[in-house]
């Protein structure tokens, strides 16, 4: 896969690119990432990118030209151009799934009080990863391509990727590590006893309890089994007693 | 406001603090970040922070003492400590208003498979940024911070956050800048007619239409005026006819 970054901050993923998975994901060629300055696109003095919306408002909006540009230069038969935006569609693990197993993917990052609207009419998907206002969309890029390279085959072990929360729609149950005690906070004991039936149950109804009580509304997109509608009930009949 | 990030990649928000939005507001003293390598913390061999689960499974957690610690250390009767994991309460603007307005933010970033859930017991918010999963809590660590210190007062100009997507629970109107005209592109003519009225209505529509159409699951969440019911319904018999 190819993901290229278009920004006016491109230093801004220096550390990005040299930290942990995405490191060694591009270091075994499994994945090349390229970050584009914007204002190389810019036929105006000083590279400027940004004027003065149409019809009033207040601050800068970013011009159409730099990105065409950088667009038409970038795009092939297998690019997905995707604009970051508090706009978009929200950006989801399932999202995550369909986008890596694109060959190429070109993000476009938004700043100032946003982009002139004709940008839209050149990309393919315009995503948002959450309610909230930020700067720019640097931050959303990273979190994109984090969540994407993760799930290229081989990027990490796959065992670790099936077991994630949110892979399977249930929040994961509570985990422990040594050492037993500190400061008078303990291990549960039954995860101690090395019963693997019983811890296996534990886990699955504790996984249960913390999505119903944190964020029931996950539930509803769940096929549940017959096992797991049981111990809903039995919380559910918990909570009205 | 005060935020403290732990954290075992420390260097990962270099380029973050030194940039835009941010930068200036710890130069105009209005926040000061501070990170805290984890690993400093821990009194194992090679500052090791990370062991097997008990019961079994996949991968390494990060231990519970090593948090312990540095939050004993970094605690004040004003501090607000958030856990950044994939199982917390989603992050939305209004979380990002209410949490602005504290004076110290400790974040707490996971990693690896997962954190020892005693961490649990000593937080005060568990927070996800999106139904996504990510390597680390780093880059959500960067989306709070983004988020919050742009609305400390006098960090943005005022105008500037009121005026943003979803600060008013509608998405924004589409938005165009200079030049009119560009491969075939154009500005539509309303914006260019200088009738005040007219375009502040537009817009309104617009912004409707928008949210209408690309993420109705926000109007619910909105207090309607008259004047937006009657948009919204035409918007509906027309979808309809």
């Amino acid at each position: 896969m190819i993901i290229d970054i278009i920004t006016i901050f491109p230093e801004f993923f220096t550390t990005f690119l040299e930290t942990s998975i995405i490191k060694r994901a591009i270091e075994d060629d499994l994945v090349e990432i390229n970050c584009h300055q914007l204002r190389d696109y810019s036929d105006r003095k000083h590279q400027k990118i940004d004027d003065t919306p149409y019809g009033g408002g207040a601050g800068m909006l970013m011009q159409f030209a730099p990105f065409y540009e950088v667009i038409k230069k970038l795009k092939t038969k297998d690019s997905h151009i995707i604009l970051l935006s508090p706009q978009g569609k929200l950006f989801t693990q399932s999202s995550a799934t369909t986008l890596s197993q694109k060959k190429h993917l070109i993000l476009l990052c938004g700043h100032y009080e946003g982009i002139d609207a004709r940008v839209e009419e050149l990309i393919d998907e315009e995503i948002s990863i959450g309610d909230y206002v930020l700067t720019g969309g640097e931050i959303p890029a990273m979190i994109l391509s984090d969540a994407i390279v993760r799930l290229i085959p081989n990027v990490i072990a796959q065992e670790s990727y099936e077991e994630d929360s949110l892979q399977k729609g249930w929040l994961k149950y509570p985990q422990y590590t040594k050492p037993e005690s500190y400061q008078g906070y303990d291990v549960p004991e039954i995860l101690k006893s090395g019963h693997h039936k019983n811890i296996e149950a534990w886990r699955k109804k504790e996984s249960i309890k913390k999505t119903y009580e944190k964020r029931s509304d996950l539930i509803d997109q769940i096929k549940l089994t017959d096992e797991e509608k049981n111990i809903l009930d039995e919380l559910k009949s918990k909570n009205n007693s």
